[in-house]
C-alpha cells in the first residue's frame, strides 16, 4: 500500500500511560502545527491554537489536574491518578479553540470543524514523525483554574494531546461502524 | 522530505471549476472513507455519513442548487453559475452531521470536531490517492428541498466535498497566520 495511505490508516490513539520517552521535539512540534494548517479552513479564520506543556511545567500542570479532581469529589487515589496523567507523558500539548459565534459566513459548528480538521491532522503528523498520543478531555476543561492558566480571552480549552513514544504497539480499538456505514450513494 | 508528511504538508483545497475527471472511484471512496474513520473521536460516536453524488444524479443536485439560488434571489446568471457547481464537478459527496447535544460525556463541540476530523481525512486519503478537491457549503446547506434530500432524522447537512482531479497545479492559499502564531509554550 502506498505509505500515505499506510500512515492514515494505521494511526491510532496511545493513551499517557503507553507513552515514554522522547515526546516530540521544537522540529517535530512544528511540523504538526503546519499540517494543523493545511486542514480545511472555511474563510482560514485558523480558529485554534496548541499550547506544548513539557519538562518542568508538567509539576504545574499536574497540581491543576490535582486541584480539579478534588473539587469534582475524587479521593486521595483518583486525584494522585489524574496528577500522574500530566507528569508520565512527555510532551502535553493544550488544544484552545476561538470561535466567534457571530461570524457573518462560517457558522460556529464549521469553525469547530476547522479545530477538529487541524487536530486531526496535528496527531497525524505526529504519527507520520514516529510518535503516537491520544486526546483527553474530560470535566476538568471546565474547571476555572485550569482555564484560566490556558484560556487567553476568548478562548476555550477543547482538551490535552498526550505526546510521547509508543512504548506498546498502536493497536486498533474496535469500530462501531465500518466504510460502508458511513459512505453511502444518494437514495 | 517524508513522503507521509510531504502529503500532510502539500494538500489544498482546489474549487470545482479546476477539477476535471476522473472522480474518484469506488475503492478509492472507500478508502477515503477508511481514513475518515480514523479520524479522533470521543467515545467513537461517528457523528458523520457521507453521501456520494455522481453521474446523472448531478442533474439532480445541480436542480436543487438552482432552486436554492433562486429562492435566496440570485439572477439569471447566478442561479446557472449554482446549478453549473454541481454538474462540472466528477464526484460530490454530501457531509452530514449526526450531533447529540445531550450526549452525558460528549459535548457537541467535541463531535464537532470529530466531523472536521473526519473530513480532513477524508480529504487527505483523497489528495494521497491523486485527487483533488474542496469543502463547500454557504447558504444553500439550510435550503429546505435540499435538507429534505439529503438529511435523515438527527441529520444536519454540513456541506459539500466537490472532488476530482485537478485541471491545474494546486497552489498555497496566503495564509493569515503560521505555525509560530499558533503553537505557543505554556506561559
Amino acid at each position: 500500500m502506498d505509505p500515505v495511505l499506510h500512515s492514515l490508516l494505521s494511526r491510532h490513539s496511545l493513551g499517557g500511560k503507553h507513552l515514554s520517552e522522547p515526546g516530540p521535539d521544537d522540529a517535530a512540534l512544528a511540523l504538526m502545527a503546519d499540517a494543523a494548517l493545511h486542514a480545511p479552513d472555511h474563510a482560514g479564520l485558523v480558529p485554534f491554537r496548541f499550547i506544548v506543556v513539557r519538562g518542568e511545567q508538567r509539576q504545574r500542570l499536574a497540581a491543576l489536574f490535582a486541584d480539579a479532581a478534588r473539587d469534582a469529589g475524587k479521593d486521595a487515589s483518583g486525584i494522585a491518578l489524574d496528577a500522574e496523567r500530566a507528569l508520565q507523558v512527555p510532551v502535553t500539548v493544550a488544544v484552545m479553540a476561538r470561535i466567534d459565534p457571530g461570524h457573518p459566513q462560517v457558522p460556529a459548528h464549521e469553525q469547530w470543524c476547522a479545530v477538529g480538521g487541524a487536530l486531526a491532522m496535528f496527531l497525524q503528523a505526529a504519527h507520520a514523525l514516529g510518535y503516537a498520543g491520544k486526546m483527553l478531555s474530560g470535566h476538568k476543561v471546565r474547571h476555572p483554574a485550569i482555564q484560566a492558566a490556558f484560556c487567553a480571552p476568548g478562548e476555550m480549552l477543547v482538551g490535552w494531546v498526550s505526546l510521547g513514544t509508543a512504548a506498546r504497539p498502536l493497536k486498533a480499538s474496535p469500530r462501531r461502524l465500518r466504510q460502508a456505514d458511513v459512505l453511502q450513494p444518494w437514495a
